[in-house]
């Protein structure tokens, strides 16, 4: 049976998802669900810790793509704050692009069953046998939970690489492989045979983040992929392994199926020797996939021409309490997405906009400030046992997130600004960890300087309005001056609610309303929720759009007369 | 009756030959063939000429658009090499962007259906009481023959406004308008109702050039305003008319629709003073399209973000002659192209690579020189009698290309490479008439300096190679480093034909195979041929594909809680 056969059924499955976007997964949502669960994860672990050397020693990660020259490796886990120890190839780049010019050849004349197959065969390979070792490796690398490693780095990541595949899928079908057309001209009948191929447009380069790199990668190479490019994968140096475990199974499972692994290889570089503008502007790069930081991606972007580019950066992301039927049940589902693995996810809210006169509630005005100290409330409620502070803030990345809280901190004291303080929590498995809980800032909209762009970590701002609409039109500007993913809006009057669509769609920022309890507020979920819109700066791939995939092919064609009789 | 009921038959026949790419078109490909034809023809002269001034005078071109500050107008007939004397309104640029952002809002939210029926309208309305309007106008800007500006500038570029329209309709419904999503968290159901807006990315800019201003015009204008956008035409200051008349039909239709005409406007500049690098980065470009100049283009193509980019330059096409079982009949064909509007088409053909040794045929091997004297000889009796020549070569578009010719006859003289040597020939009609035959040169790959890159006008190279594959691969390398649209080939070995049709599909050149005939060669039909590839440098505007449409819009959504029971 072919790959496409095998899973067919499933592909199928996906594309009813994507056109009516309901809420589907062929996975389990928790790691306790997983088939065979406990045995599944303590193989994981092993699988994990087979990577880590021995005591003062360093391992190396077993990679058979052409072009090493070196080795490379600088991984410090923030769950121990030790290196991993582990070296990783170091390629030549230009070895790399020829390997994948090569392989491409042999791909691209594959039918799109055939790849469709393989590719959703890598996605089933990386589901079956390798899960619980990518959440492990993410963990210890990104620093996320256990859960998140699972869900928001395993499965969720899956899906949305299915869901590329069924995008990707739907262009290319788009496009018939063959027509009869005839046409008098004159006296005459022309009767052309004619033949259309897609072509892929070469090799893409995929960039990915230190802290979720899986969510963003597995799509765009998905994307790439099918549409019959090869792929060269650039992790950030601080967050190898989730993407060397990655690319080692994308490369077996294409050899396995005939092909040439060197389709997907692996580009390290380090953060002393940075390689990313040499990729981005290398003559043989045809596409750019970038998640990371707005500055890179801003001089990405001005930068990749002739090369396609999909960006996913930051933003600022925002938040308007207008009303509330049940305010405290929104404040706790606020404080949950402040806190969830300390807002380092690029659809965390930052900037929370409240009317200075206060915010509406079946029990009367609720004031500006006891709104704030009720949300500062509800933060270190979610924060104050160690045990469920693992569970939801996880560690902090890096430690300039730790230097840019210090000086926050430093900075709004002298000000008389800080409503919740961060500190140090103790991780009750991970005494080492490098932790924090939330720092929270309380200001006017005369100090918008303080929250003027992405503050990457557990930061965000109550800021006094003198408005609801004030409130909207603060936080839609930020939107659009310094883009933004998500929004998040508690009201009861539906007018301003429309308002507020209307606004947000202009901006750019995928917007949930009076959304409360056990969800988190910014989960996007695969085949679901559209991630990125493209309006703003925050970036321009849009999980999952047809553009996201259209124009990673073109379509050539020959024609000729059919012959007589 | 709604507009889009009105067109949807239409239209549904439209998606069927796109998904089909059959032979199909609403309109006669002929002017005789159109409904009461003497009539709509007599009356479309008289419409053009109520365009022109008394002599002596300047007439005014009523445009009712914001931002005028001045006048314009400086085209000069290639048939009578006289002044048009028409003036057009010179616009404030931002006047036009601010009514361009205020007219969207409307647009936007207007649905598909209704957006699609409009402009459908527009089409209709283009057809059934401007077509032999336009044709005049085209004649007398572009220089194209009456039949060349009734088909390819009339209804062959409606079609492919339709065809546009197919495609983004196919793109926009691809994406659902509402879901109900819902799924277990802890022991909690959240169930979520979610809306999906289609935004607009913004104002586009559509350059339109001298020689073929609306085959490549109304598609990407229908592609930019089915998507929601607003477009301000910048057309090249030797041919505005055609466009001039397009844009005003745009907006009345709009109007009559009940929609703001600044929807579409006119934005003209002079030779002496243009303000395309203006238009480009002017931070209100969400969209440019572009067709013109190799050289402004690529300008384009590196400037234009953050504004999406659809280009189509020109390129170097090519021909290989390997072998023939009627080489008259493959050289009338060649020879036809050659002359068709004096290859002023981003389509003819330019180096033409034959072996050295010859070209084999049922007769046996014709030698390079003879293929090269039969094929200048086919071109001379296609230009020999003027009014075969009027209908065939038309005029030349520019003086520029007179002077090119007049400079590579020289040389080529100098040379002793001159194979047919170009000379004006009297219009029967129109005395005045800027004209000139093909200039053919014959080389070796050894002065590949001469034609290396495009040549625009009647200009084609002969060329002896060492070899049918190095004529190929001589072919396919000047797509690749020059760009390239269309290439022929004459071949009856089925293993060279597919070799080649694997190079042309890796250079991205749309290859035609033994076609022989009444068809002009480079005929590209809409709903059938794919325009431009995207995998050189001749462009990426790909009509049409979903890639020329599907980023044109962003995708926001809201979701919130759906309400209990």
């Amino acid at each position: 049976m072919s790959l496409f056969k095998k899973h067919e059924a499933l592909l199928d499955r996906a594309r009813t998802a994507c056109r009516e976007r309901h809420c589907w997964s062929p996975f389990p949502d928790m790691p306790g669900k997983y088939p065979n669960a406990e045995a599944a994860q303590a193989a994981g672990l092993r699988a994990f810790e087979s990577h880590l050397p021995a005591a003062g020693q360093r391992s190396r990660f077993a990679l058979e793509q052409p072009g090493t020259v070196g080795v490379l490796g600088e991984e410090i886990s923030p769950y121990t704050q030790q290196a991993l120890n582990i070296d990783y190839p170091q390629a030549d780049v230009d070895v790399l692009f020829e390997a994948a010019s090569v392989a491409m050849s042999g791909w691209a004349q594959a039918s799109i069953d055939t790849r469709l197959g393989v590719l959703m065969e890598v996605l089933d390979a990386i589901y079956r046998e390798h899960l619980f070792e990518v959440a492990h490796a993410v963990m210890h690398t990104a620093g996320q939970s256990y859960n998140m490693a699972y869900a928001g780095s395993g499965v969720n990541a899956l899906d949305r690489g299915i869901e590329a595949l069924v995008y990707a899928e739907q262009a290319m079908r788009s496009v018939t492989t063959q027509a009869h057309w005839q046409r008098p001209f004159g006296k005459e009948l022309i009767s052309l045979d004619k033949t259309y191929r897609l072509v892929p447009r070469g090799t893409a380069v995929c960039f990915t983040c230190a802290s979720f790199p899986t969510w963003n990668a597995w799509p765009s190479m998905m994307a790439s992929l099918a549409t019959g490019n090869a792929v060269i994968v650039k992790p950030h140096p601080a967050t190898v392994l989730p993407m060397a475990i990655s690319v080692r199974v994308f490369r077996q499972v294409l050899q396995a199926a005939g092909f040439d692994p060197n389709l997907v290889t692996l580009a390290l570089d380090s953060s002393a020797e940075p390689i990313g503008k040499l990729l981005v502007t290398h003559p043989r790069t045809a596409i750019v996939d970038f998640t990371g930081s707005v500055q890179f991606g801003q001089w990405v972007e001005r930068n990749a021409y002739p090369a396609l580019c999909f960006t996913e950066t930051a933003g600022c992301n925002t938040v308007v309490l207008e009303s509330s039927d049940d305010l405290d049940a929104a404040l706790r589902s606020l404080a949950t997405t402040l806190c969830m693995f300390s807002a380092q996810m690029c659809t965390s809210p930052q900037n929370i906009y409240v009317p200075r006169q206060g915010v509406r509630t079946p029990a009367g005005l609720v004031s500006f400030d006891e709104v704030a100290r009720r949300l500062a409330n509800a933060v270190e409620a979610l924060t104050a046992d160690p045990k469920k502070a693992a569970m939801i803030l996880a560690t902090i990345q890096s430690a300039q997130t730790l230097a840019l809280l210090d000086r926050l901190s430093a900075d709004g004291q002298a000000r008389g600004a800080v409503l919740l303080a961060p500190k140090s929590y103790p991780h009750p498995e991970f005494p080492q960890a490098r932790t924090s809980t939330p720092l929270m800032l309380k200001l006017s909209t005369a100090e918008r300087a303080w929250y003027a762009g992405e503050k990457f970590g557990p930061i965000s701002f109550v800021i006094a309005c003198d408005s609801a609409d004030d409130a909207l039109a603060q936080a839609s500007a930020d939107v659009r001056e310094f883009g933004g993913l998500t929004a998040f809006l508690y009201s009861d009057d539906e007018d301003f609610i429309a308002r507020a669509e209307t606004a947000y769609a202009r901006a750019g920022a995928q917007l949930t309303i009076n959304l409360t309890g056990p969800m988190p507020l910014n989960f996007a979920a695969a085949y679901s929720d559209y991630h990125v819109t493209g309006l703003n700066g925050a970036g321009n791939a849009s999980l999952t759009n047809l553009a996201f995939v259209a124009s990673r092919f073109c379509i050539t064609q020959s024609r000729r007369p059919r012959p007589v009789g």
